[in-house]
């Protein structure tokens, strides 16, 4: 492929995709499992999370607390997360530490011990994180914008649902990790201070023998509505605005990449201009691309005081129509440059690299060199993202209120 | 010094840390003006703040959004912020980007417009800033922990106080710019991809003839108390606890490190392990050393349901009593092991290493090298930090809780 990018699909069906950094002393590994959100059995919604959390609690030769031990010794800065289509296990650390942690990665996504008193730990933790989410209201505007905005099961809470957890059992959860956790659309990601050789003998020896299943096709629905309003008591309203954009790999991404640059990249972007430097409406405001495989859209946020918040919702969406009406020059040039520079800084991160190389091959299939992106950013002129912008008003909306008071809705 | 890092006081009392970092094409800088919470005029508690936003609209040539879009122009990402001590402003970029920058910097810290309008906006802003910390509890925590453990004025909250802000005037904020945004005790720090003569010159440049003048020193007095309820209807109980530690100039510093290491570092450390893994008190739970010029204290932070907030204080309380009885060589290696990890792992951040030179420069008046870190750390022996923690017994403690009931304290 090239001295910086290596990508091989195993026989099983598990896929290695590489980034070499030189420079670096680090390595960051990113593991996704096709465990997510969006399949979780239709009335265990959460089993994913749950799942997420139990395949930690010992495996292979190790129990719970070895397995934890055994991973802090290495050094390794880890995290994991249930996402829309996958469970994810990341790990930062020395390269070769990396390395030799892949071993126990192996182990965690296919000989879990599933213990009991780990279950019940893992299902309370989740009710409890799903709970710790009333005082996060800025978090649950997310949750339900998701949830109302993209196709049903896409925008499922990956947290779960009360009900659902409280009747989760281990027996299901074991069911559910032999049909769910396989290598087949599992996909490996290492960046860094690597050698692809290396990687890949190592991967084979410790993921090689992993089974292989083709995955069951979902049943795609429409959203719920597009419009939610969730009552708090608070002097805050929270503000979440969502409209369809087009997916990744459409010819116009970049092009519709530049234009929510416009609307919302540093701090010369219009939303923070006119919403906050100008009008002084709200302390926070943004909106950017968010991506499913296939589907596209963008999710702006607001939090401002109840007194502002019908104000903030209508400039807010005034702003968005007038993206329609086209952008500067001068507006593309800033936008070209901070997404450039932060291309760059990205460069300069092996998580981040790990991240967005895993994503890349989820969503296309193939890494994108840091090279190409550059380019592609560079090659937009302006009549493209005003021709793109015109013949794609923003709209229809998907609104999310989460404050004391219903606000009026846009016409 | 040595060839990785550089230090050099200017005349006029501001001094410039440099660390050249191999590999990276980024450079970060943090400049550090001695405009904090804590200097703040005593009956205008978030004037820093206000100040911090003010100067931006508008510095030099530049009006507001001429400034915003020639820094956005250069691709910086950037951000500012009070703390305690002083008012950081940061930003990061390709190198050559961030050295142009410099000027544009120097304007907002020597030629501030301070317009009229860009006032009533900055302290909007503050107010409204202020406000959404309701509904942040976590934050909350935070806050309320450095006002009641602090001494004072050092744990006043930086983002203000209401009355305060709505009592501010542009005239207060303009005779607040001339006493505290000097050159003496400024600090100018720039990591990543530099050459020290070039940085040296540039800051001679444009920041050659800022004025310096001598501090106001602080009248510091006692912490307001050690226990704070602060009532909130909701399902959840976040918790803070803090106690007293050595400063990081103490010659036990690094020892100290270790021991809360041990407490709450990666996840084996006890706290995760007890109330988390073992007893599922908790989903979140940590602590962590905080740092004063001269001061050190360890902060805890435990979110819960209400049902389990008595077991996870008793519970919390309990590890910090029982760290007194010591830590095993095991442990002592783990945490030696993962501090030295992210050591590594923060030397490939030119923002991580602009932000960690300038604070080493402002508490110890010189730069750490990474390699005098790790070695500090790999000396400390196990029999140190017990003998530490049992003439060190934690306490007493400051307990803050934010939620609908009070919890019985330890005693």
């Amino acid at each position: 492929m090239s001295e910086r990018y290596f990508q091989h699909t195993f026989p099983n069906g598990l896929t290695l995709v590489c980034e070499k950094m030189p420079g670096m002393q680090s390595a960051a590994m990113t593991l996704l499992v096709p465990a997510g959100g969006a399949n979780d059995p239709p009335d265990y919604c959460g089993a994913a999370t749950v799942l997420g959390e139990l395949v930690l609690r010992g495996a292979g030769p190790r129990d719970s607390r070895q397995l934890t031990e055994y991973l802090d010794r290495l050094g390794l800065q880890r995290s994991s997360g249930v996402g829309v289509h996958h469970t994810r296990f990341a790990c930062a650390a020395v390269a070769a530490r990396v390395i030799e942690a892949m071993d126990a990665y192996a182990d965690i996504v296919q000989r879990p011990h599933l213990p009991e008193a780990g279950f019940l730990a893992a299902r309370d933790l989740a009710l409890q994180a799903l709970a710790g989410i009333d005082d996060e209201p800025r978090s649950k505007v997310f949750i339900k914008l998701r949830e109302w905005h993209w196709p049903s099961p896409f925008g499922r809470n990956a947290m779960g649902q009360k009900d659902d957890l409280q009747k989760l059992t281990l027996e299901l959860c074991r069911a559910d990790f032999a049909t769910r956790y396989h290598a087949r659309d599992s996909i490996i990601a290492l960046a860094g201070n690597i050698d692809f050789q290396q990687v890949k003998d190592a991967v084979q020896r410790v993921f090689g023998s992993w089974n292989g299943r083709a995955p069951q096709p979902l049943k795609v629905l429409p959203p719920p509505g597009n419009y939610h309003f969730e009552q708090t008591s608070s002097e805050q309203t929270h503000i979440g605005i969502a409209y369809r954009s087009v997916p990744e790999t459409h010819p116009d991404y970049y092009t519709a990449r530049m234009a929510v640059e416009c609307l919302s990249g540093g701090m010369s972007g219009r939303l923070f201009t006119e919403l906050r430097e100008k009008r002084g409406l709200c302390y926070s405001v943004g909106a950017s691309y968010s991506s499913l495989k296939g589907y596209g859209s963008v999710m702006g946020y607001a939090g401002t005081t109840n007194e502002r918040a019908q104000a903030t919702l209508d400039c807010f969406v005034a702003e968005l129509y007038r993206l329609s009406e086209g952008v500067s020059q001068q507006e593309l040039d800033r936008a070209k440059i901070g997404l450039k520079a932060s291309i760059i800084m990205s460069g300069e991160s092996t998580s981040a690299r790990a991240g967005a190389i895993a994503h890349d091959y989820f969503i296309r299939g193939r890494i994108r060199t840091l090279d190409e992106i550059s380019a592609a950013i560079d090659s937009i002129r302006v009549e493209q993202v005003n021709e793109y912008l015109k013949n794609n008003r923003p709209g229809p909306f998907t609104i999310v209120i989460v404050g004391p008071r219903e606000l009026k809705l846009p016409t």
